[in-house]
């Protein structure tokens, strides 16, 4: 299924409108692993704070250094459902870009993130000093269950 | 948070629970990926069939190939919630065996699949030759936003 191309439209619909994804990335040792991730679409490119939900102290500098070691990585978007029609996932292969505030696209990526999850009201939207990864995608495949699924998910949950 | 360990039965409760997980493998590059899957807990183990879903001509085949070449992957399942007080995630570091039919657990494999998805009523468990793969953990980290935010889901999704 799904050979086809995602359309451009389609695919930012599905990435204003899907609150988590899930990243593939590489540890110290060269091994897979993944987390779950907040992001916001701007400026051609998605960002994710390094944001002040409760972490396992360390975690997030760990995190920057996997990145900066190895930046080619994986965000996948997905929706389960117990119709298994309703599946769906796309998959963008990124790069991985630790940005600091003098970003020309700083403030357009602050503003969607805020923008995106009300939740930036009350938890701070970084930990320590401000920084964002940029994840720009060079590759994009997409799968669905059935021709209408994505759309489906679109007309439920998009904004 | 969450520093001290996961209790096995809080573990396999969830496990139990959750139908879906991402894991993130190699591709041939080497590159991490990620891809959604479904998987039930039988005799110490996470199984994946490769089963009858539509899929992209090539895919299935594929995966087994990657999962064969770099067996070491990451499972992490977890929870999105717009009260970002209920976040949490758990992520097992696993190793992927390729199995088939004459797998000592193979019975209870297929039991624990067709007993969390009865979508397998409908849907064939199988493409062509019967194929699981098999996911043994061998480290578990976690992490959830409060302290009661994972047994909170539990009471609601557990079974």
């Amino acid at each position: 299924m799904a050979a086809k191309p995602l359309a451009e439209r389609t695919l930012c619909a599905v990435l204003d409108a899907m609150p988590v994804a899930r990243l593939a990335l590489k540890d110290l040792d060269d091994e897979p692993e993944a987390l779950p991730i907040v992001f916001a679409r701007a400026a051609g490119a998605l960002w994710m704070p390094i944001d002040g939900k409760p972490k396992r102290s360390g975690a997030s500098l760990g995190r920057l250094g996997r990145l900066e070691r190895a930046p080619k990585v994986m965000l996948v978007l997905d929706h389960y459902a117990e119709d298994w029609a309703d599946l769906w996932w796309i998959r963008l292969r990124c790069t991985a870009q630790i940005v600091f505030g003098k970003h020309p696209d700083w403030d357009a990526a602050i503003e969607a993130l805020a923008d995106k999850y009300p939740q930036y009201n009350d938890v701070p939207m970084f930990r320590d000093e401000p920084i964002l990864v940029r994840y720009t995608w060079t590759g994009v495949s997409w799968w669905s269950a059935t021709p209408e699924a994505l759309h489906r998910w679109l007309e439920e949950f998009g904004r």
